[in-house]
């Protein structure tokens, strides 16, 4: 039983299919009316005109719409777990041709105003600095908390005042919009939002992930900045089919919130465990090495995050059986 | 009828089903048994120990490789019509970090000894100068062209004295070896081949391509160049399931066989209309403005190469009736 | 007597004077008076608003001006005999972080707007191809050509025509103007140059080059970019204080003229031996074997540019003498 | 009376004298006898045979040896307030076409090993993180403060244990070594130092800086990076010769000597406002609003270092009057 993360959840049934039904001979690269349609389906979804490209990861994503904010002699301020900063081997260096990234606090990988303001402040302005030129948040956050509208559209005002970009990880968007219930729009572009990376793999999709500009003319040099990173895939329509496969009837919200709810299942068994408030799909529990291989022993898969600390992840796919298996199991411990 | 690329193909249904397969729960990016199991599996196919990663294009494996041999100060000899010099947007300068194409001529897109050594010798031995560290050649061509395993022994040979890596763009290998008859080896390690992009997006697959690397200690830095370049996707299991199902039974080499017999076919029809000889999926035809509308008024698609010339590209998909079609279109102009 | 290279040239007596009187405690980097003075020294010699920053060499001059005129994913059209190309170590690979260069044709290194359109023209426009987005030419060109304003207007009309930035390499822009005998502004802003790479190491200099922006706002980030690279001296006022001198009282064309009487005198002697028309201070000619040694044992010193011919080069500091004897011992060849 | 800043010093009468000495036709770049004794000099200063290039400023110098310690997907472990994280604008970032700088934390902007394994711990070994490949610490620091031989070994073990390149940012390498009164070589490659950044400019040199490697075959494709970052000047004697002027009977170290008795002055006079010990050239004073405007109105010109804080900076060339002046004026506070 598999709680190690959502990566390694199969790929939903209607993905599947839609990549099925995408298999017959078609124009290549983007040219295909799916890939074609994305700025169409996007645009709806969040009621305004957005340009929209498929790549295969997050990282990528995040690395493509950093390079669209910020030139190789700035930086990008964020928060010091971010994935931006922790998870990409130096990704955002490489995209944006050596900008650096000014590392800043929260509880829970969540920024704040006030500590995005510490690091600006922190600058001097002159040319011995990188400048800052942009933010970039996760959203849901690596430790699974959720930023409301309101949380990021302060710091979408702060951007505005200081010029700079405001990017948005969405790896687990999904997770946040379940949690939040808001209009996809209220947490992005109204509240300041220019660029998202609207994560579609860890909810069921399979090698597609979305890179929404909501300045759409950001979109027109990244175009040759994905090619130039071999982003461009011959056959992109397999990728465009499971993004809107994904977007049709909600049924990424829906997976959003599935795994969300397996994931709040198992806060409520773990009870002043928690590390963390539990908002979208990931829970950070305290678990000793004695408790950690008792539940091992039962057979479910995590992740130990430091000392005396695990990470289990849910996903869309669990089944109720074994969600509630693992509840069952922290609650014995 | 689409004779504009095999990248318009579908993919084929080997590959469907072994995607399909491999839709379960599994470990997230490469730790999976497939990813796991490919080095294994091509140091069967080239019977000597290799090192492989999946990446999901062409232009990525062609930039991860020229980056493991050749550095940023460096200059790496190719053909002036070679993909990585024409057709993928800086992706070779983007990954080695700015190192120069030296570009030499050759009938058909091929490169001699004797076309190499003049670039080489052009360049002086001094700071001032990007220094040639590596030469690429592409296998098939991009018209069409096959090396022999001599030919590329050759140019092996010359790398070995000039210290140069090698490196083989085969993103049509499987159509380069349907027609040469040998072994993958003869025409790669043998003749002094260090890394191979090796192709299967044209030949079936739909997202995958392998980097083999006959040199394997090239491979450690280039699963961090991988992950920093976005190309490490967390489903990769779906990649490496791709690939295994078109090496099984020498699929991939059918496949060619087949894109290959549909274009000898064309070649046959064309007569003295041919530009190149026809040995691999790719015919280039000398066609009049009006020639080209009346196959296109019959529905024949195709790509415009220059004024008076076309491009048609067969794959493993098309059926009997469509290439007969064509042919007899041809024959009739 | 050497004859290598205006390189091999002393710092001419005004220069170090200036260097000397700079010499007290005054403010770092570029906030001395002599820095701050260059940008009203240089908009009053060229008759127009300019911003000009010092580096050390002509190689980051240039390098710096093609990375404000073209991005990562894009290409600059040049000579292939020019500097940039050929002797600066993929220096605009390194600033650009990997533009690619395409390379024209033209004889003596000098280009036409039929030859740039040529470039232009086999570009395809789609993301596979990086897109052109400058040309740079050098003036005097590597062979000791020089463009007059009608050539450089006419490219300064294709630049606009096809929305390119236009760089002009002006190592040697001090023999150029001492041969046009015209005002600087008609062979370069007037002409439609965005941006120059003027010379002074060459014409009597030690450290100092200047880069010109006469579209001032390119300047904001090249101030970075500067500093980046390393290039943002902390003692700058002693590069300023160089430049200042050869501005002064024409200074710079009265030793280009220098330099481009003893180019002349030795033409004259050398007649159709002659490669290419002398117009600044290089003399390019066909010697044989024999005859580059009989005049080495004269104790002329020279580099041999291909088999059977060599490259010389005049600078202001050479003595008649040398000069007179050089011509004298040609003639007797 | 400048106490801002040691760059802000002229250039010492030895070095201006040098330079006249070179002024004479010489051979271009860096073939000339000057330049080519640099090896020589600096294997016998450090008994033991290193490679030596110059360059003309500290970033250059550090820049030019991260990237020769740390490949682009790896990280540099440093000090938080390093000169390369906090003041070079992103150049490490340049030069290593984007390694990551790993910040670590120490009084006075010194490291200890345990400060350095703890960033190495947090760190795991997998290719979603950038791997440490290279220590830089910074000798007299940021902070005015000195490395002991004893402290730079534990350090060397370190980074030998955990497969660590080492640099050492010498831009007040003299003043450490004045301070230090120990030989060069314990301090450096006897301790584990694989790369020195040995500055000259702030003791009393124009323009030239060295950097030094202890592991010569480092030196090699430095040679070409230094060309390709526009570094490698075409009269680099006139950079030589100021280094040899330095070299020459220990000016260097007396420069030094007599900076940081400058410093020591002040420092016995400012009592129990320093907020680092004073072992190198700068002292870091407490001083209020009042205070600071109260030393300005007498002429003395520093740095505002942090609300309530102030930077004095001494050279080898302040008179003894103003130093004078300077520690009355604080005592009188």
């Amino acid at each position: 039983m598999r709680f190690f993360s959502d990566n390694a959840a199969p790929v939903c049934p209607q993905v599947m299919e839609a990549i099925s039904r995408a298999n017959h001979v078609d124009t290549a690269y983007d040219g295909d009316a799916l890939s074609q349609g994305l700025d169409a389906a996007f645009s709806a979804l969040f009621e305004t005109e957005v340009a929209v490209l498929w790549v295969t990861t997050g990282t990528a994503a995040n690395a493509l719409a950093l390079a669209a904010l910020c030139p190789p002699h700035g930086a990008v301020v964020t928060h010091r777990e971010a994935h931006i900063q922790a998870d990409e081997c130096n990704a955002p260096e490489f995209f944006t041709h050596g900008a650096k990234l000014l590392l800043a606090d929260g509880e829970g990988a969540k920024l704040t105003p006030a500590a995005v303001t510490a690091v600006l402040d922190s600058v001097r302005a002159d040319v011995h600095r990188a400048q800052p030129a942009a933010l970039s948040i996760t959203n849901a956050t690596e430790y699974g908390l959720v930023y409301t509208p309101d949380e990021v559209a302060a710091l979408g005002a702060l951007c505005r005042a200081r010029g700079l970009g405001f990017h948005m990880d969405g790896a687990r968007f999904a997770n946040a919009i379940a949690h939040l219930g808001c209009h996809p729009a209220d947490v992005t572009w109204r509240a300041g939002v220019d660029a998202l990376s609207f994560g579609f793999v860890k909810n069921g999709g399979m090698s597609a992930e979305a890179l929404v500009f909501f300045r759409p003319e950001l979109a027109a040099a990244t175009h040759y900045r994905r090619k130039r990173a071999g982003h461009l895939l011959s056959k992109g329509r397999y990728l465009a089919a499971q993004i809107h496969a994904l977007l049709a009837d909600g049924l990424w919200i829906e997976n959003g919130r599935k795994a969300n709810g397996g994931a709040a299942r198992i806060a409520a068994a773990a009870g002043d465990r928690l590390l963390h408030p539990v908002q979208a799909n990931e829970v950070f529990l305290r678990l000793t090495v004695g408790e950690a291989a008792a539940l091992r022993a039962q057979g479910f898969d995590f992740y130990d995050w430091g000392p005396g600390e695990a990470r289990l992840v849910t996903s869309w796919s669990q089944p109720e059986t074994e969600i509630a298996a693992l509840a069952a199991a922290i609650s014995a411990l």
